[in-house]
């Protein structure tokens, strides 16, 4: 159970990572009420220093006892970091957010958007997971269009950006890019393949379905987040050359009738959305303009050519924002703000 | 009617453009019997050369007279060019193979796949069109799945690579990656954003019903290709930062139950068509894989799992050349071998 107070001692474990630092950015810049702020990463990274509101904080080494008078963990370290130190924090009487998909799907740990499912923190939360970035943006615009039409079927095509992968898939973006530009050989690390002017249809491991993780997390959190198991959702989850923010391709099918003019009406009202859908004058959302941007930009809302009962959306948001941080960072603000 | 010939006199229209250039690529890589090869262009590209099995051939200027004495013309200069001097070719008695859109939905003009609808060139034909690359590719596939499972929708999403859009296009992709590198201003010319590291949903015009033309054509086409007007077809076309060869998602659902594995082997044993789908192996077709090849191919076949009468399937193929040129000259070559 949280403490009411003042202020909170915040801790971010993985906090040099690259939704790690855009946490502390997202903290600094919603003014937080942070009273000790604590940056935990790995060995290899202690001893480095990040700044918050204008104040170097050194780097500490993440131990099981690094989470002592702590009120809120901010996990983004990756699920093996997450079994090995979240329980240590929870005994330390310190509530987790964490960002990594190790607890996503257990029956007792809430799976939370707060525009979405605020209700399903509960009354006593000790860890509560950060849906997946590609699940969070999608399930912002499905939420609102399942409560008014309810869905049926989601067919999904996704357009991801690197910085899902962290900082390393950004730096080999751009080293592929350079290396193309003046002839020398191409290296691959982080994915199995050159990344650079091209598309893989890989996000993540290939389960014995033919499906990738990415995809089943799709699925069963979109289920998870929207208390509704009847939910279809058939993704294909395609990693592009992009930096920053995911774009993804939307066919809904509905029970009732639907129309794009309804959806975008809806849409419209909805906090944290924002339309963006203007062909005459090619407006619609951009991968590059959603970047460090905190709402889930929609475009292309138009009725299916193909079906009477669906439409069609382009759904783009800031991975690491909305997708990841930002999304934390609101949830530790719903916490705080509960009478 | 083609006069049968040994060999035979081939003029190509817009021969100094992308599609162009590939034409006379792979008319001198496939062998095909040229007689007399005539290069046609703008008075801009007039006086260029070009280089044919080793001899260098001067471009050209396109006139209403260029076609006396030509037995087919290869057209690839867009649909103002192909309004304007193809019926002076089959005046001509010049057989029009046009890459443009200008003819491809006219009731009696052939819009051709050779592997899907060479029956429907018919016997004397004056213009046969070439479908739009992301229809040719989608359709190579659709073809022997409709035979079997007969299709009732298709939800498709497409990542389409720059030179889709010409030289130009290629340029300006690469002139906006060198410019983001060097810290210098980003120009936008062809496309209405920045490209490099973007994705744009936002293929040709724009349409009242929300649609862009290159969806429409999607639907239209391949109804025209598979000549069935009942097959539905829900096309978001995107394009990516990506050189050469479109990707494409696609969601496939039947009349008749259908499952992944049955599909790979059905495509397995078509010809024009490549199976790759090895997830374990991280084996799944990729643009920069495609670039500069003949076949389409097709991988992550897997079954839909929000659906029982569906399949995924991930297609990839070289939109110069199985998307335009090749095809071109396939039906040049399916002419010529006629009885």
């Amino acid at each position: 159970m949280l403490r009411k107070n003042e202020k909170y001692h915040i801790a971010i474990a993985g906090a040099t990572g690259a939704v790690g630092r855009k946490m502390l950015a997202i903290l600094e810049e919603r003014n937080f009420p942070v009273d000790d702020l604590k940056l935990l990463a790995s060995t290899r990274s202690a001893g480095k220093f990040l700044e918050f509101k204008g104040e170097k904080i050194a780097v500490e080494e993440l131990r099981q006892n690094s989470f002592v008078n702590m009120d809120i963990a901010l996990f983004s370290a990756g699920a093996g970091i997450s079994r090995e130190f979240a329980p240590a924090a929870v005994k330390s009487n310190c509530v987790v957010i964490d960002n990594s998909s190790a607890y996503r799907m257990e029956k007792d740990i809430p799976l939370v958007v707060p525009e979405v499912n605020s209700d399903a923190i509960g009354d006593n939360p000790g860890i509560i997971a950060n849906p997946n970035c590609s699940t969070i943006q999608m399930v912002m615009v499905l939420k609102p269009i399942h409560e008014k039409f309810k869905i049926k079927r989601v067919v999904v095509s996704t357009y991801q950006s690197v910085s899902g992968s962290g900082q390393k898939a950004i730096d080999e973006l751009k080293n592929q890019t350079r290396d193309l530009f003046s002839g020398n050989e191409v290296k691959v690390n982080v994915y199995p393949h050159q990344i650079a002017f091209n598309c893989l249809p890989h996000i993540d491991k290939f389960l014995d379905n033919g499906y990738t993780k990415e995809e089943m997390k799709m699925i069963n959190e979109t289920r998870k987040i929207l208390g509704d198991d009847s939910v279809q959702v058939c993704p294909t989850t395609v990693r592009v050359p992009v930096f920053y923010s995911h774009s993804e391709a939307l066919n809904i099918e509905t029970e009732g009738p639907i129309t794009g003019s309804a959806v975008k009406e809806l849409l419209k009202a909805q906090s944290g959305i924002s339309v963006v859908d203007d062909p005459p004058n090619n407006g619609y959302p951009l991968a590059i303009e959603g970047e460090d941007k905190n709402e889930v930009f929609v475009g292309r809302i138009r009725d299916d050519i193909s079906c009477e009962r669906a439409v069609n959306l382009w759904v783009v948001s800031d991975n690491l924002r909305k997708g990841a941080a930002l999304n934390a960072v609101q949830i530790a603000e719903l916490l705080i703000s509960r009478p």
